[in-house]
């Protein structure tokens, strides 16, 4: 505390990121990276535009990249909105369409950052209990509210929520805004950009971090009606015009436009995560029908608490929350099948299998 | 207006950035950039660090850029930070420190952008008249307030505030923060980074969009009292983890470690800027004693609006801003020698000098 600090600024509940030790080489699978790297159409983007330009401002609108990503999903520019990583486009988000006034709406077990944007902005979350099998119970999303945000898939329970329950909440809520975050679609999931011309409340949030494999150059999209693109362009504007660097501007509009990569590369992620999925039950473990880059797993006979320890000592990282109901999870990104077998092979030594 | 956008999206007044037309190339003399390209050292980084490793999150904490910062300054990284352009710091130094219970001080004349962010927080700004001559009267900067920020150099009047006065501004409002916006302090100013050990109640706000020619990179550098870091670090954690990408964050590093560079370059501009301010003296203009990259000009004669869009039709760019008391001023960045020469060319055309 200070007594230069705003009210605000002494209430906050900072987000902790996944931790980045440098003491020495991990297997990381912590924090939901891709182990692929990116399009190397992509890197040779970002080389060339390391560049004289750099002394001039980027575009402020984005221009070039928001068409790139409209037209990847068959949208218009002004249905389309890019930023500084996702996070940013979630802060401005919940600035733009959640009012304080009234609760907003998100589950329980869910991304740990929508609880410290709602406090940024003086928001009231309501918890929305997942099922006893983490399931999205999605008729309880209704009422009197200010709107609502999920993850889909979940994070970190990594299960999906079908279309036509998206479908569900859009209809049942329309005067409220819907935020479907979709950091994780790439990987067996159905986006809801495809209802974007269809519900004026949907906001759908996708990010270049993980598909794309671009977690060090911060990229996010939105998709949404044009009068929600036009509340976070407000949003934006009132807190810093040029959020994406011209480095970042180019290498994302080379990504998008790499679709064999990304499909090799999200191809590849599936298969590994399915074939660890099969083992782990073969051990023992509970692991949630996951759709996403990363598993959620658990033993009924070893503390997870043990093991996230017990790995990190054999070099490597996962990400345990001790956190209501979770707390007996590990949340395990996945890596490559090298890595993953790594990983496999120390589990099994930590519980004499 | 939607029906979707909170009370607070709704009320904003969104900034308004300097115009980037395409419809032809333009003479760019109307966003302050650096007419010399960044460090080819910074630029060999960038291209360095477009590698695999942009698969993984940046460092959340920026601890190479923000070491870097205060070892340039012989501070300590606990007196640094570090983030996505300084419009982004001030963004974030408002929420942190600028209580919407009281008004908070910043000149008339000013940064466009700070009546912007008041808003996004709350905070009902008092604006502070510049006297006659565009000077700061320190002396009003006191009483009853939340707080106050001033750029040094001023913009867009380009006038010095000598560090005795910043240095009376600390001491006469001990209990509030004072922001000094340092954004043009390298073409001739003196900046108050060394005053921070002494003033825990002094942020400095740097960005390398300038003197460091790296606007399209988006980096800005905060130092002050270790509260007061602490202060920034709660409101960008609870906004953004990771605010720098890896490309940003290596560039920094090698420009801010180029000095021979940095200062060879911001002596031209300094050489350039001084020899216009002259040549425009004798066609009759007014020109405030600039210490910036840019001049604050007006011609008793010939109406400012006018000339701006002359310029513009003969290829020049400059700014005008129709606002109380200089809205018969252009302001105008300090390019290459041979782009001053031909804006003085032309401008001579208009005036029939």
């Amino acid at each position: 505390m200070s007594k230069y600090w705003t009210p605000l600024a002494s209430s906050l509940e900072p987000y902790v990121p996944g931790e980045q030790p440098k003491d020495k080489t991990y297997i990381k699978l912590n924090t939901n990276e891709n182990p692929y790297p990116p399009s190397p159409k992509a890197l040779e983007a970002m080389k060339e535009a390391a560049n004289a330009d750099l002394r001039l401002y980027p575009d402020p609108t984005c221009e070039e990249l928001v068409q790139a990503a409209a037209n990847y999903y068959g949208l218009s520019p002004k249905q389309t909105f890019a930023g500084n990583g996702s996070d940013e486009l979630l802060a401005f988000a919940f600035a733009a369409f959640f009012d304080p006034a009234r609760p907003v709406l998100f589950p329980d077990i869910t991304y740990s950052f929508y609880k410290v944007y709602a406090k940024l902005c003086g928001i009231t979350p309501k918890l929305i209990p997942l099922d006893e099998q983490f399931q999205v119970p999605i008729d309880q999303f209704a009422g009197d509210h200010g709107g609502m945000i999920l993850p889909n898939p979940n994070a970190p329970t990594a299960i999906l929520i079908p279309l036509d329950q998206v479908r569900k909440l859009l209809e049942a809520n329309p005067d409220r805004v819907v935020i479907i975050d979709e950091a994780y679609i790439d990987f067996g999931g159905e986006s809801a950009v495809k209802l974007v011309p269809e519900y004026p409340n949907l906001l759908v949030i996708q990010t270049l971090s993980k598909s794309r494999s671009l977690a060090g150059l911060r990229v996010g999209l939105a998709f949404g009606s044009e009068e929600l693109i036009d509340g976070l362009n407000r949003i934006k504007n009132s807190f810093n015009s040029y959020t994406m660097d011209r480095l970042a501007l180019r290498g994302a509009v080379a990504a998008l436009q790499d679709e064999a990569y990304f499909q090799e590369t999200t191809a590849k992620v599936v298969a590994t995560r399915d074939g660890i999925i099969a083992s782990l039950k073969e051990l023992g473990f509970i692991v949630t029908d996951s759709k996403a880059n990363f598993l959620l797993i658990s033993h009924p006979s070893y503390s997870a608490a043990d093991l996230f320890k017990q790995l990190r000592e054999q070099g490597i990282l996962v990400r345990y929350f001790n956190s209501p109901r979770i707390d007996n999870y590990l949340r395990v990104t996945v890596g490559t099948d090298e890595e993953m077998a790594q990983f496999l092979k120390v589990l099994k030594r930590l519980i004499g299998a």
